[in-house]
């Protein structure tokens, strides 16, 4: 999945609306994420290591980082769109690769296409401990654009 | 995808077992969510809304339905295991098919084949309001059961 | 996945419609495969095993069975689609349940949720032998419905 | 998902060993496919543009797309394997990015992650045509090794 040079936005203002529609999920700020990188088409999302998020054994729960990598793949789709849309996941598949043990985890989502109903994204999540960073999951999603008023109808 | 009849589980204390797995899940603990139903090879796990797990437009995050669904596949699949083994979650893959709003959300997992190594599962998820059940995810599994001893490698 | 007690077609025709449009896809007549049920939102596509469609061990390759559950999957879809309209598939996803070896195959597509722009189905694929019939593969897919005019856009 | 400066080959003579599986897909035949690269954790397949493999509208079917793409991780997988072991595709997963036209087709598949037991790969799919390539397809694989000598067994 070779990146391409640049992807051009369509809106001016993507980096504030981008930041701003993060702030109002409720979901990152409970996971404590926070987004580290931003630009046309690509976002990494970073968040600490919380026991409340575990499985069984200790790891972060799945369902924990496919939220994170959700939202990375969301807001890289989100940061091509026209103005007055809104980005909507339609699917997603991930895979782990590795248990999510470690003090951080990052998520680095990109556009690998962008479209004018559907973009495709992909993101890479890692786990950060000492110096190092491990390839703990990678997700495949894709993502919908809408007009942002009505969002009270389904994802299609 | 049929139901079988019936699956056997290897485990004759599988219920026990699937129950104290499942409370140390922290993750579950974080979204509220119970076991409301437990057979071999299937179960289903509900969760209250709540508003600290939601995406922009105040719907459940694709991640907190994908934690409930990740959750009742692993233990459909835990449900049928030996004594002595473990469950985790190789990949999946989900379809949001309606916004996760409503009182309530149930997932429900079931296997589609049980095997020595890898289990595959399939859930659906439902959001709950008044008297009505709205299907809203559906989700496919791929698990990896394996000694439960040393809890320390990789997923594979 | 519980299947709806059934679904209204948009377009009367719809049988002939997607006879019509099966019978220009040379990639089921190179498999063999025919309709041997079509009802609204669901299909079944049946093939003869074949020695040129096998993998390294002599079983039907992934790629063939995905592509009787592909083209199930896309009719299903398309069976509950409006007039003037033609289905491409965005995304899919398949589980390899049991090694691809029988007489026959048997795809049985249905929809899951039929949208204005997005459908999802699932299909079920049989291997059959003597009188029995093996659960062997299960896809999960993502289907857009667009104008039928200009088919030479992507598919999004 | 970048790519790691190397992988290392379990077998000596992977090079060998892939090209004489491949050379039993009698699906690659039948779809006139070659090997075009091959290394340890990465190989491209290349087949030509045929009639016989489209769908309703002149596109190669997404199913013989899905046939390369699952062939080129499968392989990546195998180049890998320690000697005395098969590998059999477990799941995949692929986005049709834009319509498969072109003079020929070509499948990048690499491994991501090499496990004992499972193995993560990702496959990039190109239309070529003139001088331009244009990426039209991506998938996610899960491919398990196992022990060549009983091939009668189910993929798990």
């Amino acid at each position: 999945m070779t990146k391409p040079a640049s992807w051009e936005p369509r809106n001016p203002a993507f980096d504030a609306v981008v930041r701003e529609s993060f702030s109002r999920q409720a979901m990152m700020t409970t996971l404590g994420a926070s987004i580290v990188h931003l630009a046309p088409g690509e976002i990494h999302l970073a968040a600490p290591y919380a026991p409340q998020f575990t499985q069984q054994n200790g790891f972060w729960h799945a369902g924990a980082i496919a939220s994170l990598a959700d939202s990375a793949n969301g807001y890289a789709a989100f940061s091509l769109a026209a103005p007055g849309t809104d980005v909507l996941a339609v699917e997603f598949k991930i895979n782990l690769l590795a248990p999510a043990r470690g003090e951080s985890f990052l998520a680095a989502g990109r556009v690998l296409r962008p479209g004018r109903t559907l973009t495709v994204c992909a993101a890479d999540v890692f786990a950060r401990s000492g110096g190092t960073a491990t390839l703990i999951a990678t997700m495949l999603s894709t993502i919908i654009v809408r007009d942002s008023a009505p969002a009270t109808h389904s994802s299609s």
